[in-house]
């Protein structure tokens, strides 16, 4: 047997995200049937991360295991060949077999994409955030450096995600900015159910003045969801790299 | 009478072009019957550009002249209610009955969008167009200083076009690259049918090495097409600016 490591891209637009629904396509079937497809195996394909509907990924990684003898260099193409054009697989390399997708990671990096401006973008629809209200940039830099380091981040995770234990760490979390244009980067340990979009909503509300950029802290302490700021949009969210 | 102008932003994925065509929908018929729905006239809109289908705009002009007499900041939003949201008014303003979005125009800027890897990207299809080659941007750099100035622009022009002098004067030709993104900018008092995507086709066959930098003289003199490079991908085009 050998383990194979896939790095993915895929726009998320068309897709009710990674993970396998009762309703809608998931990417992990999608991959997965494309996968058997050419190994004629019963292959289980193995996800780093379960991205939301409408979430994309510049660097999803995926493994399986295979008895086949294909060259590594020539899975990426294979694979491609019998998938539709918004998933892609970028790079396929052979891994030790105690490598494991979702244990194996270190870091995590995403990226959140907002369109800042009063009129609606006709363009890019399905990859920027469009938010309206004038945004207090320097505000919002300002609040990023509370959520560095290790926390209980129980006031920024929404319902339903598996995990009990609510302790992350960030090691990073920046913005940069290009007229309209606002790019949110964070990196960490792992991230819980909805975190990034809710640590981006809640950045969003400090830079429209609905939370003081010093209050993230007692936010934080305060494990209240109710406490934090909305969450931000499926659509740009990015997820951009996972380290091993 | 009162003449107004409208600066528009689109996503030309979805539409034939801006003109009216027997096949396809239009953004030119979509703008007017929204226009005609919203002041109850049989209202005639004029653009600057007759972009192609799947060229985008961030600043496309277009006028018409009505008699109502709804305010002028009213209209961008009364006019977008009546539009799909890939078509949006982003600027309305009351101009001179003398003005007319081709004959007062001065210059257009447009920029052009390149992915620049081996493997197809799956995010952001309809925006970058994607070439697969290795490029030496160098050398595209060099290539563009060729075509600053006055030229007869025959060989950068598809058959089909409306007018018959062929002479343009291009101000400005840059190209900037952020990894595998490349954005290619020109400006110029006018533009032949096609001429910035077979401008930009070329600047591309000189990155692949099959056209050299320093033949671009040669072939803007011969006024022969078939010296030129290929037309790059309507997609990846986006009218920025017309100026008055």
């Amino acid at each position: 047997m050998r383990n194979i490591k896939l790095t993915l891209e895929y726009d998320g637009s068309k897709y009710c995200g990674w993970q396998r629904q009762i309703n809608g396509v998931s990417i992990e079937e999608t991959l997965e049937n494309a996968v058997r497809k050419l190994f004629k195996e019963d292959i289980k394909i193995m996800g780093a991360s379960r991205t939301d509907s409408g979430v994309h990924a510049k660097g999803q990684v995926a493994s399986f295991k295979t008895k086949s003898k294909i060259p590594v260099f020539k899975i990426p193409g294979a694979i491609n060949a019998r998938l539709p054009h918004d998933i892609v697989v970028v790079k396929a390399e052979e891994v030790g077999m105690e490598f494991h997708p979702i244990y194996s990671a270190k870091k995590k990096r995403y990226s959140y994409k907002i369109f800042n401006r009063s009129i609606e973008p006709a363009l890019m629809r399905n990859y920027y955030w469009h938010v309206g209200y004038n945004l207090d940039i320097e505000n919002m830099k300002k609040a990023c450096s509370y959520f560095i380091g290790e926390h209980d981040f129980s006031a920024f995770k929404s319902q339903g995600g598996s995990t009990t234990d609510s302790i992350r760490e960030i090691y990073s979390l920046d913005i940069t900015n290009d007229k309209e244009y606002i790019t949110i980067t964070v990196e960490g340990n792992g991230f819980l159910y909805n975190m990034v979009r809710i640590i981006v909503g809640t950045l969003v509300d400090v830079g429209r003045g609905r939370i003081a950029f010093d209050s993230i802290e007692d936010i934080i302490k305060s494990k209240d969801r109710q406490r934090a700021g909305i969450t931000a949009k499926s659509y740009g969210l990015y997820l951009e790299k996972v380290y091993y």
